[in-house]
């Protein structure tokens, strides 16, 4: 099942995604479940499948896509989680994954305008898959996982390199508004068997720049978990961005970088493709 | 004027701290304002004021202290902007401030436990000036950033130092649940000058360990809120951390740890007194 969050034409709501078209999960369920995050949080992915039957509400074509969950309480992002791309960084190994937060403001939905700031040129692409998180928890344990994942999704970590490298930490050049593409929609646990290889790309004007399979990053999704949730408690709704592969702009020579009127695309085999266009803040 | 979230005998609320007691102001204004963040988004402070006469609703001994925004939209804090603290660190001068963010459940309130994770021992204070946004913006002037702030608090900003170095990024030992310590109160900023000495302190077990003044702050609030401004949107109840003096544990020989059953001060003057005592998780 694919569940995605749009701007449909009686505002902000959510639903499933079917090759008819979208139908509108928030104007039938709104009332017990307003958004994603809260349908998640309430174990209600069975009642949404069971409207699957539904007509289509609205063509793709017609719905503004939001970032696939707007409201999250939280973002954990990880940096240097692909070998190669650690090897191109020239960071160093560590035990533990590399950890940073996104606002949930940073967040754009797919084909919407990926947003380059008006104080940088250096606007680097980043493919990386999301795992939205079901049941939440405390240190959960490796090997129980899965159990908490609710779906995956592609997002786009673009940074602003300078930025980024303003001080010894990474947040302002990962927190621009309008920088962190999350989409098009979530496809639901059940159809990606727990550790099923996953195959990650970016292409930036159909030129493929990164490309990788989850069989590739160095902590996988349940050490992931195992580590965050050591220390905080995820909930329903919570966004794991497992990091991206080696490829980036920034270390390509000479520099490749994002510019108004690029079009990247973020493509999770069994997931879909996001894409935006690049535009001046 | 005082303000505070607090857990009184009706559930969840906020209110004006006086001599006499707390005034709930959930309960005269929630429907309008149903918590702190929301008074401060409203710009309705004035309105609060207007209710300083009412008898206290409750004894200050009687309700339990929340973080004083216990649902901040962002909590970005800054690293290394006390010059004594950058050179106990041994960390380089930048030109920019070094930007971490916290999630809002990381947060505890005044005289509540302040989370000691069982999977460490190295858990130390950090005292901090919390600034509290009034009204939002980006792209904040300097010259301008003092019509932006509400008020201010103390913040234990608690980190857990081995967790802390695991990597290159601070984030996880910054975000065990329960250590970021907000209180007990905000006072707001009409009853302190834009850019008034301000004097900060820490005390464990009644011993001073940190101490300074805003002179001594490498990038000044006005700064800070340009810089953070320039990347993300402010958000009434946003709050900035704005860095700790140094005198940390972590840099003392031998290192100090905080331990069960010690008792953690942070003091402003013209502020207050956050207290905390350590509990293991």
């Amino acid at each position: 099942m694919r569940l995605a969050s749009f701007r449909g034409p009686h505002g902000p709501t959510y639903g499933m995604v079917t090759d008819a078209g979208l139908i509108d999960l928030g104007r039938r369920l709104g009332a017990r479940h307003p958004d994603l995050k809260a349908l998640i949080a309430a174990g209600a992915l069975a009642e949404a499948r069971s409207l699957a039957g539904a007509p289509a509400d609205y063509r793709a074509a017609d719905v503004e896509w939001l970032p696939v969950i707007p409201n999250p309480d939280k973002i954990v992002c990880v940096g240097l989680n692909y070998e190669e791309h650690r090897v191109e960084t020239g960071r160093d190994r560590t035990e533990h994954p590399a950890l940073f937060l996104r606002v949930a403001d940073s967040q754009v939905g797919h084909l919407q305008p990926l947003a380059c700031p008006r104080e940088s040129t250096h606007f680097d692409y980043e493919a990386e898959i999301a795992v939205i998180v079901g049941t939440g928890g405390r240190r959960i344990a490796a090997r129980a996982a899965w159990d908490h994942v609710a779906g995956y999704s592609c997002y786009n970590d673009a940074s602003v390199r300078d930025w980024q490298r303003h001080t010894v930490q990474w947040t302002a050049g990962k927190n621009f508004t309008g920088t962190g593409a999350f989409g098009p929609w979530m496809v639901t646990a059940d159809e990606i068997a727990p550790g099923a290889l996953m195959t990650l790309s970016c292409r930036l004007n159909g030129e493929r720049m990164q490309h990788a399979t989850t069989e590739m990053m160095i902590f996988k999704i349940p050490r992931l978990i195992e580590y965050i949730s050591t220390f905080t408690t995820l909930a329903a709704g919570d966004v794991i961005v497992t990091g991206t592969p080696g490829g980036v702009g920034a270390r390509r020579t000479p520099p490749v970088w994002m510019k108004p009127g690029d079009v990247v695309e973020i493509e999770i085999d069994r997931v879909g493709v996001l894409r935006n266009t690049v535009a001046r803040d």
